[in-house]
């Protein structure tokens, strides 16, 4: 049996076929246009699905899981909101792309696609209980329990970038304030930045945190500052997921993750002052090793699982 | 078969005989003394037991499980530490008593034995996902998910009330500061009394917030001002907890719950602002049902669990 992992972006669409040990067999990426209505971005894939096919003449029974950008119940199969697709809401998609490609397919939030990938193939090997977080625009997250993604109360996961970490810190695009993604992401990055003055910055939005770091790498006292700050601010946050939950395994992936040698030591000193010794001495914090194949590893997986369940 | 459920707190020692339909059949309560050496409590528990069984008659099966305050390892039966036990290090409880007692014994947390407690007979029945919160001098915590208790990676708990809630806030005592429990617990009423300088207030800690209480519902404005402030850094932190776990069903219990009128609209104003719509709407909180017989019966119920999970 053979899965085909998908991770819909912002930007593009990867598909992929995964063997059953996790090796990405072929794969596939495209650019997302911008009529991103619900039949369009439905028709897209199964026109992608069916290229993919074609071209890797794969035979017998498949299974489709898709990593989603939003806020998702995987036991739905629908999606309520995603920041990317402004139009999609409550949209039943796992079963519209059922219909249409005559797969079983199964959805997820994309940050818990890649926490599953690292877990199977990449920095959470072996770990059964563990954090995931991705450091990028925002913070996406996952709590990994028992070897699963855990799903709340209706099957939606954690937000971990809107845990508050200082209640009257700057306001968040959620509606609330001190949000933990507005103190410990590019985006509090820009704004340190702009605060600062920082000179030497081109101006262009995506390429920011690169232009930080090279700066910082040049001795830049604001630059090397703000990612102390930012260092500082997910000791915090880690901190106090660490003290909620009990799990003091932590996976980091995102773009900021290349930049770690700046900020990681400003991490473990905030974590040192902020759990109990005995905890601390437990915390292990590593490093996502899949990058984009995370989100297509993890979907994979996902799909595997639901049609073993099924099999059964 | 018959359980004991054991609740060992700051002040007391609690022990009763429960059925397996969750009926307290006979308790004992004692004041624990000032010599609290873990030699010294395991005799007293065992003196206890004894005078317990020779009044109840009970004979047969029986297992006997205990909620201690402090860093409990559930699945090692060690207490790592205890604010009210401080010469406990890294103490084999559970197998100690299990040797004076010979009946097999199984220890947690207080605040995870509550929380079974109110699972099982009270508050959270027909809950399989919660947040238990007990409101008091700190804020103890539980996680129940799948109708168990959540142990993270060491077989240890969650600290709810050491999750920051504002980065540069009090210092709390365990190192860290603005954890929840500086903000929204008896011990932050007091600070906020001290700074307001309220007045008609006796001065003793432990009558307090009932003080507080009373002076807010003659109209007090700093008393009611200080209920307002609780509720909304509780608020917060709840607002944090469910948007951490995507879990959306609350417990609050323990001394403070009684002022509730007081405080709860600012709760629900601040979860209103915190959290995504579609949450908030399924956001349910519910008041603890059975006081001081929650850890007793959560106990009890872990008892009767190892019991059957023993004998398979």
């Amino acid at each position: 049996m053979k899965a085909i992992g998908i991770d819909l972006g912002g930007t593009h669409l990867r598909l992929a076929i995964v063997s059953e040990r996790g090796h990405v067999r072929l794969s596939r990426k495209v650019v997302v246009g911008s009529n991103r209505s619900p039949e369009k971005i439905v028709k897209l894939i199964s026109n992608q699905l069916k290229l993919l096919k074609k071209e890797s003449n794969i035979k017998g029974r498949c299974a489709v899981g898709m990593g989603v950008p939003g806020i998702v119940s995987s036991r739905k199969g629908v999606v309520y909101a995603s920041p990317y697709y402004p139009q999609w809401r409550n949209f039943t998609f796992a079963g519209k792309l059922r219909r249409k490609i005559s797969y079983p397919v199964v959805i997820d939030n994309d940050a818990n696609m890649i926490a599953l990938g690292e877990m199977w193939k990449g920095a959470a090997r072996g770990w059964d209980n563990f954090i995931m977080m991705t450091l990028g625009t925002g913070i996406g997250g996952a709590l990994v329990i028992n070897g699963k993604i855990f799903h709340g109360n209706n099957g939606f996961t954690g937000e971990v970038g809107h845990m508050v970490i200082e209640r009257n810190g700057p306001s968040c695009a959620c509606g609330s304030r001190g949000c933990f993604e507005t103190l410990a992401s590019a985006t509090a990055m820009a704004r340190m930045a702009r605060e600062m003055g920082v000179k030497g910055l081109s101006g262009k939005k995506s390429k920011l945190t690169l232009e930080l770091a090279s700066l910082a790498g040049k001795g830049n006292k604001k630059a090397k500052r703000i990612f102390k700050e930012f260092g500082t601010n997910l000791g915090i946050g880690i901190a106090s997921l660490v003290n909620v939950t009990g799990i003091q395994k932590i996976v980091l992936g995102g773009g900021l993750i290349g930049a770690r040698s700046l900020f990681l030591s400003a991490v473990k000193k905030e974590l040192k002052k902020r759990t109990y010794s005995k905890t601390f001495s437990d915390i292990e914090i590593r490093c996502a090793q899949l990058g984009d194949d995370a989100g297509i590893l993890g979907s994979a997986l996902t799909a595997f699982e639901k049609a073993s369940r099924t099999a059964r």
